[in-house]
């Protein structure tokens, strides 16, 4: 049977296996929600970047670029790292550059698996069928917080496990939480989370539109895959 | 208000500050909980270190020892890592020394704190007495398995977040989310772990009768302490 585990934390990578493994990295608040929303409106590749130097040069080479620090845009670059940033039918077709606290990172950790997924609860139906046609077994990487666990990307850990947990068997215990949170949590998912951290950070810049849109389920069929360095529509 | 904070395995420790600080660890199944059970039997000390090397030196020089790996007993020592091994009149005022594959390490990482306890459920209200009392922030280190997170120990902090949490602000969503699951579980424990990865090794081993005894609440009133490098049984 096919396995799927959870990585609660990319500071907690290296005690997971990649070989054989497709791994879905999800950032919920907000780059792969931000990233699954580009996708859907036709953006044609998104560059993963580390750093802010970086996303500069892609920018001077003529990509869109969108950073972000602290859940706040960095001055200099012409994207917010809002979903809603993206909803503009002017960026279908061109390639943009992005750079986040945590979310970017993740997907550059985890280059060596079979491939990797952007996933968001947007397009969380979308990855759980891909996955079911299959064979290797699926790795869920939680962003967090700087090396931190959080609630969101654990929930959507949860949502993945239940949608997966007839043909799947799970890892270890980390899934096996994530599973039982989000299953205690899905019917309030903005309530589960009143008192989580980055909740908190997020309405602090008064974004309570950006949450509620992150936690839809279901809203896109589209799966960002990583190719080379891009991350770009996966052909349906 | 003081805070409570919940460090889900000794790999993530170092994103967590020690100052003004109590550290909490768990290793429910089994390492905190022989010990508990071990001071609740008057025994007079217990070394934890790091290796079975090091272990054979301290039972050279006269010391009780234990040494686990992979949760099962290493030959040539003389107690077993069952908290059944404890109960024993004849461990009464001895000096123990122990290795265990996630426990000891536990506490010997976190050294630089104001003060090192053990816990367990069997002395968790002992424990939530004496924090109550003292005017420093709480993390509860769980111990894990071999870097990952695991069940038991989450709930054993989310047993003692919920115990707190009139007089302690949650610090990060790990703190959340092991109170949740506690909620979630408290009633059915056992059910609740059903599928973890560690019971299914414990019970692999047939010591379905540890699993029971470690989840009991409230059982002893004795906290041990790290002072320099053993533990010892708080004066009440």
């Amino acid at each position: 049977m096919k396995q799927i585990d959870v990585c609660l934390t990319p500071d907690l990578l290296d005690l997971h296996r990649m070989e054989n493994t497709i791994v879905v990295v999800a950032d919920v608040f907000r780059a792969t929600s931000c990233m699954v929303t580009a996708f859907a409106y036709g953006v044609k590749s998104i560059v993963p970047v580390a750093t802010i130097e970086e996303c500069q040069r892609y920018q001077e080479r003529g990509f869109l670029a969108a950073a972000e620090r602290n859940a706040q845009k960095v001055e200099g670059f012409e994207l917010d790292n809002s979903p809603f940033t993206y909803m503009d039918e002017r960026i279908r077709g061109l390639d943009v550059a992005m750079t986040t606290t945590n979310g970017t990172l993740a997907i550059t950790k985890s280059r060596s698996a079979v491939k990797v997924l952007v996933g968001s609860f947007l397009n969380l139906e979308a990855i759980a069928s891909y996955l079911r046609t299959e064979p290797y077994d699926v790795l869920v990487l939680c962003a967090g917080w700087k090396g931190r666990v959080n609630l969101e990307d654990t929930l959507f850990a949860g949502a993945l496990v239940e949608r997966l947990k007839t043909s799947y068997a799970l890892a270890e215990d980390s899934a096996i939480m994530a599973g039982r949170l989000y299953e205690q949590g899905k019917d309030n998912l903005i309530g589960f989370m009143a008192n989580a951290s980055h909740i908190r950070r997020l309405q602090k810049l008064g974004i309570q539109k950006d949450i509620t849109y992150c936690l839809q389920h279901d809203l896109y069929d589209v799966i960002p895959v990583l190719r080379g360095t891009s991350l770009v529509a996966m052909e349906p």
